[in-house]
């Protein structure tokens, strides 16, 4: 059975909107936060910088489905799986859960790219990172 | 067929990261302020304070994709339309374009809600509404 | 002496800017959430909602001095301590450090004030919490 | 006399909080894009990148004072000056006004730099912009 990773964070003051709840827009920054935890945790650098080019993950999608408002003060559970690690991009899924509830699931696609002065192209994953990652591969 | 609304708005610099481009979660901001200019350009309001309550439009789903990375400084295009407009939910789709060519398409479905000492129900979207909505409808 | 209350945090990804350091823009938001921190220690809450109105802090004044660049990865420390304690506002004093050296130093003014109904008025801080918060006040 | 930049803007649902005002921090971003448009009009970019290094503008210092809230929906006029135009720095002023009356008062102080790998030191202002901006600096 495939792992998950989890962290936990404060809702804060300055992400919420005069409705009283967390603007939508703030989930992406919350689920990029845990998404870099999770590598961070598995040794995976977010932008490594190599001799002759920077090796990142720039996001072709990116959504948010929102089940129940998120208010201020509070602690969220973020859950990261990977739902498909392909040659060269990463679905990541994100589940927020307050008090067990869920209340918000994310998902982005990242793709692993190698950057050179402003020009981006993609690259397959190295396969020790793949190695690390796999086991967080969701099953179908 | 139907219209679309269109505005145009500068990359800002503080959007950017330190990959050299505007960073994911910025769009949804982008693409809320598009959303808001095209509601203010049909006399919508964004947060209506009636007597027993107030009426907004919390979301209950956001996406993006991204084709091509967009980068400071530089002016975009942002297009306007509705690909659902349901009995209560509005589901606006928006396409970034510079220079002609698209770089990014979002899409955000808002609920018309009745926002109450932090209850929040949804409610029919007011026909009047719904008569000036309808012009930006998209066809299948 | 004074004690002073220290949290540390994460620099985000999200927060750099295409110069690679954290834009300036996001220390007050860092600095904001190690004073709710600070006032979370103390029991102190930031949004009270009481029977009539609301007691929060809006900001009179805010500033900051950037003594070195902050870049992503990496972790600072904050300390937080008081340098006026008046009678409806405090003012806090932030120092942020990284591996001992200070790299920021801001500052920030809130005045206790009533909020009701959009109206905002100015109101002596509690005597409990003025009690709490002045082994916090730095010595001149 | 010294001439003045002006600039207006919409305030962003997104800027507000859950006091419903515009956050704090937000008005620094709102004094960066009027700063930035200021610094279109007289034709200076904000990353200028050469052969060897680029120049940008990195900020040592940057405040706020708060004299009225700031609410959604509303327009703002920025109004920017120079109030100290040193060898390598500029100290900005900044004036939002709402229907005449002032709102906020920012500041910001930017130092020339040439950056090169990671590697920023502070520079002279180049002589021709230096001239753009001498009419810009408000008397003492």
């Amino acid at each position: 059975m495939a792992q998950r990773f989890t962290t936990q964070r404060h809702v804060q003051f300055a992400d919420t909107d005069m409705g009283g709840i967390v603007h939508f827009s703030n989930y992406f920054r919350y689920m990029e936060e845990a998404e870099h935890a999770f590598l961070n945790s598995l040794d995976i650098p977010i932008v490594d910088e190599q001799d002759t080019h920077t090796l990142s993950w720039p996001r072709v999608s990116a959504s948010f489905e929102y089940m129940l408002p998120l208010r201020y003060p509070g602690t969220i559970d973020i859950h990261i799986q990977i739902s498909k690690l392909g040659t060269s991009s990463i679905t990541y899924t994100a589940l927020f859960e307050q008090a067990g509830a869920g209340v918000a699931r994310g998902s982005v696609t990242a793709v692993c790219c190698a950057i050179n002065e402003g020009n981006i192209s993609s690259t397959p994953i190295p396969d020790d990172l793949r190695a690390r990652l796999s086991a967080f591969v969701s099953e179908k």
